[in-house]
């Protein structure tokens, strides 16, 4: 690498917070961040590294755009709007100036596309892979975040956009044979997730509880019920899921288990069954009812005849 | 490692964010942060690499301890408030539980003595040496944050404590020869750092500028001055350094360039140098003028007779 720390953080970095005021241009010691009045913050980190959660051969631009959307999704599931990033590298000695570069102009886009700017962060060397964590902040109307926690026995279970195609996607550049066309849209699901901010903004007040759906379905489900104090059961038949998917062996498996989607997985009042559908329609989105809470624990998927089907392992532990 | 990624937020993590209301227990997808009325928040992260930014034995509790200590040392040099933080750690497998445990008491008792909770973060598995990032979070009345950059030409250069000991610490730690008992007391400085924050508090509104010194004392004047647009000249003879320290060979360039000692570096107006030695009774924290600010750029540092003394590495470079 060529740029030393402080060209690499001049020339490259300080672009990225251009527009952010409270950056202070990543010259000082931390950065100032204001939330609109009436509002609280919402703050989450995540971290990622070379060779687990992305293949070290994946082009910087993904890697970079992937790092920030998976945040993004974080602040969709909680109902709230981006306000900025901090991000942490740890780069491998001989890390190349075109990896870099590279690198920064996926933030760019991405941080465009989304509407928030760098605040701040640290860069370091690493003798291990390349690590990279990122801390989004966002903001929300004071008390009006969506939760995990919120769900009551008897609401209907919905989720956005298709199940299982960033797994699958993830299984094919594993090595799963797939043909090209069939291929590459999958590949794109698993590689440019899309946080479902307009959707989650639009879910507060609507939805009792939400996350997103990073674990796998039936992880993330189990999830928000221990933190709700429900149980679930998801019918089989109704996870939306592609044509494209249902013609690859263990599809369902992969529905049902495999991470990555990063669509929103919510619960509301059979009573708002229309203001949901109508939320669908506006954001040409689709939006699926996949099942129902009740009192009790733990999430049950049944077939068409109501028979449980047994489960796999049901997610993603990251260790 | 017994603990699976479970376990160890409930058992060893949660405990740590149970005052922390916005941390949701650490079971949402992100947390929740109010600043008080009349303040804005500030934000800083680190990321800290075994092997690079610590030794791999080196104790867990000190680990952990210095990670969070070198953040809140950030919110010091801006006058800022500790709220909480989040922790993003890559765990190398084989991580084994004592280890944890150990690091987990040192966040415990780190949090205590400083008034922060855990708000969130991430865990995941890491093929390469575990490393881990803090973003810390604080807050400061509205407009009141102290700056790299304000920094005025004939402004007087003073800084807290004593300089040159973190970094004696590690050449300690890395073989120089010292006897036990004067030894020890400096690697204590280096393992565990005290951020200034009762000082920066106190600095609102009575320093111009201020950092805190990381990168060795003529590295992070050189930051604070260019942030200004003001040339620097410190006086050798009245650097604050310990009869200890100059009985060590190389103690002045230990001094000038050393980092890690996390003390403040800020600059006042000359009239405010009363307040400022108020200030020092009051803490019972030495404060010295080391010397002064002055139109124009670069920061030199004079002998007793006022001859430019050379400067070999000015600081440390992460990469």
């Amino acid at each position: 690498m060529s740029y030393g720390e402080f060209a690499f953080i001049d020339r490259l970095l300080k672009p990225l917070a251009a527009d952010m005021p409270g950056a202070l241009e990543l010259g000082d010691d931390a950065a100032l961040v204001v939330p609109p009045a009436g509002h609280e913050l919402v703050v989450a980190k995540d971290a990622l590294v070379a060779g687990v959660h992305f293949f070290a051969e994946d082009p910087a631009r993904l890697v970079a755009g992937k790092a920030l959307r998976v945040n993004l999704s974080d602040l969709a599931a909680m109902g709230a709007e981006p306000l900025g990033y901090l991000l942490a590298l740890a780069l491998p000695r001989g890390t190349e100036d075109a990896w870099l570069e590279d690198f920064v102009r996926g933030l760019e886009e991405t941080q465009a596309r989304f509407g928030l700017g760098l605040l701040g962060g640290d860069t370091v060397a690493t003798p291990g892979p390349l690590t990279l964590s990122v801390t989004v902040l966002g903001h929300v109307p004071e008390g009006r975040a969506l939760l995990r926690s919120g769900a009551r026995p008897g609401d209907e279970i919905w989720v956005s956009g298709r199940l299982g195609e960033a797994a699958m996607g993830l299984r094919i550049l594993r090595g799963l044979a797939v043909p090209d066309e069939e291929a590459m849209p999958l590949v794109a699901r698993y590689h440019i997730p899309e946080p479902r901010l307009a959707l989650g903004r639009a879910l507060r007040g609507l939805a009792h509880a939400a996350i997103d759906v990073s674990d796998g379905l039936v992880a993330d489900l189990g999830h928000l019920c221990r933190r709700s104090g429900v149980a679930a059961t998801v019918e089989l038949e109704r996870l939306p899921v592609s044509d494209l998917l249902r013609g690859i062996p263990r599809w369902r498996q992969t529905a049902l288990t495999g991470g990555d989607d990063y669509e929103l997985l919510f619960t509301a009042a059979p009573a708002d069954r229309p203001a949901v559908e109508a939320l669908s329609r506006d954001l040409g989105l689709p939006l699926s009812c996949i099942g129902r809470t009740a009192a009790g624990e733990g999430v049950r998927v049944v077939d068409a005849e109501g028979r449980e089907v047994a489960i796999g392992n049901p997610g993603w532990r990251h260790f």
